[in-house]
C-alpha cells in the first residue's frame, strides 16, 4: 500500500471550533459545489477561496467540523484541492464524512505549533517542519488510508467490486 | 424509518479522555470478545463489566474513545449491551468505528449535567431527565441511524444487497 506522504504543503492557520456552516455556508447550500466552495471559510478568512492552491493544508484548533452533518463541509475542501486538515480533534461526523470523500485528516495534538504560511511535510506518520521539528500524529488505520488513496469510499468500493464482485 | 428512542436508561458516569486502552485493554486483546469485554473500563470502574445491564448508557466527558484505532473498544460496549454513549465530543475514529458496529453515540454539550445512576430517556432528538430537564443532542444523519437500527454497517449492507443486489 502507498503511504500518505506529502511535501511542502503551505499552511492556512485557523482557530478552534470551525463549524460546518463556516465551511459550507447555509446561504449557498442550494447552489452548485463550484459556487458553494467559493464561500468556504469566508466568514473567518475572506481571501481563502480565491487564494488557496491545490495541495495546501488547513491547520486548526480543537473541534474542527462541528455543527451539522452536511457532507458539503468536507466536499468544499476537497473541491478546492486541500491536501489535508491538521487539528488536535475533529467532530466525529466530520471525521467520517471527510474520509468518505477522500479528504485526509491528521489528528495532531501539537498542531498549534504550525504557523500561517509555513511549509510542512508529512512522512506518513508525522509532520515535519522546515526547522526539522517533528509533530507526531495519531495513526491512520489502513482502511481509511485506502479511502484517501482511492479518492473516497465510493471510488474504493467501485475498485474493490471490479476486482472481486460481491456474491 | 424508526427513530432511535430509548426509555429509562441507567447512567454510568465517567470522566474525560476515556481512551481505547481503557475500553479494550491491550493485555486482553488476544483473547475472545467474551474475555476482553469483562475487562472493559476496569482501570476506571472495576465493577463495571460485572454490574452493567443491557440498556444502560455511558455518560462521559470530552474526547471519548481517543487512542488507537482498535474497533474492539466499541465492540466491547456493544457486547455488554450498552444502549448508547453520551459525551460532548468523541474521537473521530471511535465515532466511525462505533456506528459501524451499531453503537449509538449522542454528542451532547451538557452531558456533564447527568448523574451516576440516574435514569434518562432519549426521544430521538434530545435527552430528557426524570426532572424533565431537556438536554439537546447533535442531530444524527439518517444513514447513521440506519446503521444503528441494522446492528452495524455490515448488517445494513447485507439488508440492502438483499433488497437490491449491486450490478
Amino acid at each position: 500500500m502507498k503511504t500518505l506522504r506529502f511535501d511542502a504543503a503551505r499552511v492556512w492557520r485557523l482557530g478552534a471550533d470551525i463549524d460546518t456552516d463556516v465551511l459550507a455556508p447555509g446561504a449557498y447550500m442550494k447552489h452548485s459545489m463550484d459556487v458553494l466552495a467559493q464561500h468556504c471559510l469566508e466568514s473567518v478568512r475572506p481571501e481563502f477561496a480565491a487564494q488557496v492552491r491545490a495541495g495546501d493544508v488547513l491547520v486548526a484548533g480543537p473541534n474542527f467540523g462541528i455543527g451539522s452533518s452536511r457532507e458539503q463541509a468536507a466536499g468544499a475542501l476537497v473541491h478546492l484541492g486541500l491536501r489535508a486538515v491538521i487539528a488536535p480533534s475533529f467532530s466525529g461526523l466530520f471525521f467520517r464524512n471527510a474520509f468518505n470523500l477522500g479528504l485526509l485528516l491528521l489528528t495532531c495534538e501539537s498542531a498549534f505549533l504550525l504557523h500561517e504560511g509555513e511549509s510542512v511535510r508529512f512522512d506518513g506518520q508525522q509532520l515535519i517542519r522546515a526547522n526539522r521539528e517533528v509533530l507526531p500524529c495519531a495513526p491512520i488505520p489502513d482502511f481509511l488510508q485506502d479511502m484517501v488513496h482511492a479518492g473516497g469510499l465510493l471510488n474504493l468500493l467501485k475498485q474493490q467490486f471490479q476486482q472481486s464482485p460481491p456474491l
